[in-house]
Formats: structure tokens, sequence, C-alpha cells
């Protein structure tokens, strides 16, 4: 069965989508730590990070960083974190986190945005990935 | 003045030492989440990893690969997570966790292990190094 993220990349849920390439896909969490709050993801359906092969692992980290430096120029905090956890969802991701304190890179603590807020950020930092 | 990780790269700090090359460095961190809980870090004193250029990040993450595969091949766990925060020493570091729940990725809960631990666990983690 496709994951959820196999599904956001085809569209059959939505998103706010951040980036795209042939390999890759970027989207604001739904759930965030902080506003910003971003996942990167190989559109190949792998469960652990270190089973990508390195070709595909390295594609993802560049991937991950492009989008990290727009986050960075856009999402005001005191630097982005860069999470690989994946006990939850079976399917690679990055998560970007803006942090402005430890606090953001716990998973403890969530934030709630609105959807007009969640689209202006999705918007920024778009409008800065190089 | 140098960081705490240069000072340990220069052999000023001791370490339980996982590996090295010309411009990286792992060892244990002395506070682990949980048992192999390794750093790596790159030997250039940079505080935030998305200003390292590209092709200094591209280096870390090989190398932090390499050492995460080892671990995954040694120490008993769910996956290894990789976490990059830095809001505590300025000087660029990727954490790997070997995860068992979510808990060991919050940096909330921490493992008490004796020296011959640390000592065990880092041997396993050396010899498994491809």
């Amino acid at each position: 069965m496709a994951s959820i993220f196999t599904k956001i990349i085809n569209g059959e849920i939505p998103c706010y989508k951040i980036a795209e390439d042939e390999h890759h896909f970027a989207f604001l969490d739904i759930n965030p730590n902080s506003k910003g709050h971003t996942l990167c993801v190989p559109k190949k359906e792998v469960n652990k990070i270190f089973d990508l092969d390195e070709s595909d692992y390295m594609g993802l980290m560049a991937f991950s960083r492009k989008v990290a430096k727009a986050i960075e120029a856009t999402v005001p905090c005191e630097r982005v974190g860069m999470m690989v956890i994946g006990l939850e969802v079976p399917h690679v991701h990055v998560h970007l986190i803006p942090l402005h304190s430890m606090k953001d890179a716990t998973f403890q603590h969530k934030v709630e945005i609105t959807e007009e807020e969640f689209e202006e950020v999705a918007e920024k930092i778009r409008s800065a990935i190089k």
C-alpha cells in the first residue's frame, strides 16, 4: 500500500508544496514543531534512510540543503535543524525545522497554524528556492 | 577560542573515538540519548550546518552515512536516527542515535553508561566501519 507521503506526492492527499524535482518532493509538515517545519522525501518509497543507496542518499541530502537554505532565508529563527527519525511513517523523510530553542527540536511541542499562515510561509519558502 | 569539539579532535579532551578521515571525526556522545549515540563533526570549525559549502556538507553527510551503517550493524535498535540541532555547541555536529522508541529522539532522556560499556560499544562500531 502506498505510504501517506506517496499519496501526497501523487496529489491524492493535499499539501502545502514547497519544492519538487525528478526524485524528491518537499512540503510543509501539517503538524509542525514550528512555523516553516518542512519534510523532504525521496519519491522512491524506502523505509530507512541508511538503506538508501549512496547516490539516492546523497541526492536527498543535496535537495534538503537547497530547501533548508530557502527556509533559513525566509523564516525568522536561530537556525534550521535537520532530523531524520522515521519511527512513525515507513517512508524516508527529512525534517527541516526552524529552531528558536531546544523545545522546537523535541517533537513534544506543536504549534497551531492557520491555513492562511501555512500558505503564506509556503509561498515565502518557495520563492527563495534556488 | 577552540570549540570543545576541536579540543576533542586535537586530543586535548579525551573521547571514545569511532572514526576519522582527513576532514571529519566521529566519537561517542558522552551524555548519550541511547547506547551508541555518536557525533560526527567536520574538522573545520563552522557554526551552522547549512553554512558549510556544498562540498563540505556533502562530505560530512557521506562520512556520517558510513558511521551510521556501522552503528546499525552493531548496536541493537529499531533504526539509527540522524539529527543536527546545534543550539549548544557552535561547531557543526551530526547526532547519530540508535532509536528504540521516540523517547530516544527527544534529548529529554539520557542513559547512564559505564566506562567499560562506552569502550565496548565504541570498539564494536569501529570494527564495522567500512
